[in-house]
């Protein structure tokens, strides 16, 4: 039995019932989310979690379609403490089964369409929630077709072929890949999933928010850093937090939520400092960070009103910043990120040097993908070989 | 407090002490393993487990080195059920921190060397282990000194570099990169680590087989497919099992054990099928699959008797079998294993269908390493494009 209660519009706010696939309000457009009967849940305590599976569905009470979910063993990834620098943590999403956060709101997603006899998705993305979804697809045998930028990464290519999506490289950003995803859903019977096009994905993003506090002892952090495209895990991590509230299981205390973005696309930076109540798009996006080039962020204007609710920031640093951020992470953390986790150390970085987040604040950092994902951002690093280790002939520098 | 006793030679049964750190015999070369007073942990069920953290370390009392361990969140993998096989599972050693049950022998290893004041790790390995080496050496700001075959994977270049070690690429295969380990060690003051050269790597990758056990409800399964590379982690399973009847948490019931290799560097397989007690070398090792690419396995006479003892079996695929089962784990299961995680599906297929496994044995497969590390394996795939997506000129196949 689900507690789930119905979807609600964020524009208008009318109703839909949770027994069908929902996409977006048919009125306009906006975003739904997901609503529960906390009354039904009020015996649940954090103690009866500790010996649950240490994946999304751990909290399948707060999910819909909790029963027989398509699981690969997503979530409850590592939260490390920062080996160089006290009160900083980071959450690794690379662990994850495809390697990035995604794959907790394909899970979700997955596992509801199939329950309402879905037989067929199709998914337009940068390239790892495509990858991902194909994957989710594969292991509950629903056809997949994957739209992704022809120089989306080399993993996500090979990886999407793989799970046996029908992979379409398209000559363009997501952007492009969202017009093709229409043209295919009006071929095909296809349930269509984009940012901000369907709410099962966000709840399963939002676990992210449930473990960092548990992880944490059920303490909140001063402040989250979240690499930020569509907006959609700052609204994700937000909800979390309020669900957690309802159940009474933290207060009112609510982290500072910093959205990091590449200097080359920031669109919710920008719409923050001109203190705008919705992102313009991006023009001619450029940046190494592929999750991070979201030229038109569907869930920007939710995530805006959360950065300023929760008196946080919007933050962008260049590629050079997120690269020399992954060597530190990977050098003194040992965490191999990808440029989307670079980029929320190089935030904090900033933040610190200019005094924004002080020395004793407790601040988590999400690392939302592997750097296996893109090794191709690296590839380019050279180092001299040290003196001792010429051995003859046979040694070549990296 | 360390329940270790001491660790014993394989080969000639001498004991050594267990508070610094040891290399291999002094005598005869012979490989030590730890040993451990099972006394000291009498009170300890199989229930404590259950609230512990879902890494390696929650079986510290079976480790050396428990206290402050080096740790990225290793361990504790899926073990899943197959979608489309009954009675098949699947070990997802991906999901480890580096991509690779490597980070389970990394992490009891370095967090040992560092108790012992070790401060400079070289290390010469196909890849995986000297890339996972190098992240947990960096995690304990330990130097680390990397030597891997020129070839070797974009994935382990890069992060290996990332990490901040010293990475050296070798003009040949493992056994050149173990030469010029020991010049390096010569000029050094340096610990060296390749394969069976130390008795902690083979600790943490013991845990593995622990999970598979606990994840089964302490059941045995009746039979485990291991890709075996240096045969270390034959050993290591077999070892836990041991060490799990010692405690009683289980019977005498072992599954047999089943080593893949490639057919095109199968040294243990050519040894049990002539019955012979060790392996020779195998001459120009050639293979996709860079973790079997193992010449002359440092722990195949133990592997072989093992493989013996359990009356199980050594059985060789193509890079072909390999490619085709990998897509048949993407496709069905929705993994995206490396060539090592398909060798482990194809001897499935090929000893089901040869009866030599029957439909209603209980069979664990581990694919070892994510497909994430090599992408390049499947470089070559390519998919026609459907009909139905030929949406005007934006469109490339993949």
């Amino acid at each position: 039995m689900s507690n789930l209660s119905h979807f609600v519009c964020t524009l208008c706010g009318q109703k839909f019932e949770p027994a069908r696939p929902q996409t977006v309000c048919p009125r306009d457009g906006g975003l739904l989310l997901a609503r529960y009967n906390f009354e039904l849940i009020r015996e649940l305590k954090p103690e009866s979690l500790a010996e649950r599976s240490k994946t999304i569905w751990r909290y399948a009470e707060l999910l819909p379609a909790p029963a027989s979910p398509v699981t690969l063993g997503e979530g409850f990834t590592p939260l490390l403490a920062s080996q160089s620098t006290p009160g900083l943590w980071i959450k690794n999403e690379g662990a994850n089964p495809t390697g990035s956060f995604e794959d907790r709101g394909s899970s979700v997603a997955v596992s509801a369409l199939r329950n309402s006899g879905v037989q067929q998705v199709a998914v337009a993305s940068a390239g790892d929630s495509a990858t991902s979804l194909s994957a989710y697809c594969a292991a509950a045998c629903l056809k997949s077709f994957v739209f992704m930028p022809k120089d989306a990464v080399l993993a996500n290519r090979a990886s999407c072929a793989a799970y046996g999506a029908e992979l379409t490289l398209v000559d363009g950003a997501v952007e492009e890949c969202e017009q093709a995803i229409r043209e295919a859903i009006a071929l095909q019977d296809c349930f269509g999933i984009a940012d901000g096009r369907e709410p099962y994905r966000l709840e399963g993003e939002k676990t992210l928010g449930f473990e960092l506090v548990e992880q944490l002892g059920w303490r909140i952090p001063d402040a989250i850093i979240v690499p930020t495209g569509s907006g959609s895990l700052v609204v994700a991590i937000w909800k979390a937090l309020q669900e957690l509230e309802a159940l009474a299981w933290i207060g009112p205390k609510r982290p500072r939520v910093v959205a990091v973005q590449a200097a080359g696309c920031a669109p919710i930076v920008r719409a923050f400092a001109e203190e705008e109540a919705d992102c313009e798009p991006w023009a001619n996006p450029q940046t190494i960070a592929s999750e991070l080039r979201i030229e038109s962020p569907r869930a920007g204007s939710l995530a805006l009103k959360i950065l300023r609710e929760s008196r946080g920031l919007a933050v962008a640093v260049t590629d050079r910043e997120m690269l020399v951020a992954c060597s530190q992470l990977a050098g003194r953390e040992g965490i191999f990120a990808a440029p989307e986790g670079g980029a929320a150390l190089a935030a904090y970085t900033k933040l610190r040097a200019t005094g924004l987040l002080r020395e004793s604040d407790e601040v988590v950092i999400v690392n939302t993908r592997s750097g296996l994902k893109s090794p191709e951002a690296f590839g380019n690093s050279r180092k001299p070989l040290p003196k001792s280790h010429s051995l003859g002939g046979i040694i070549q520098p990296y």
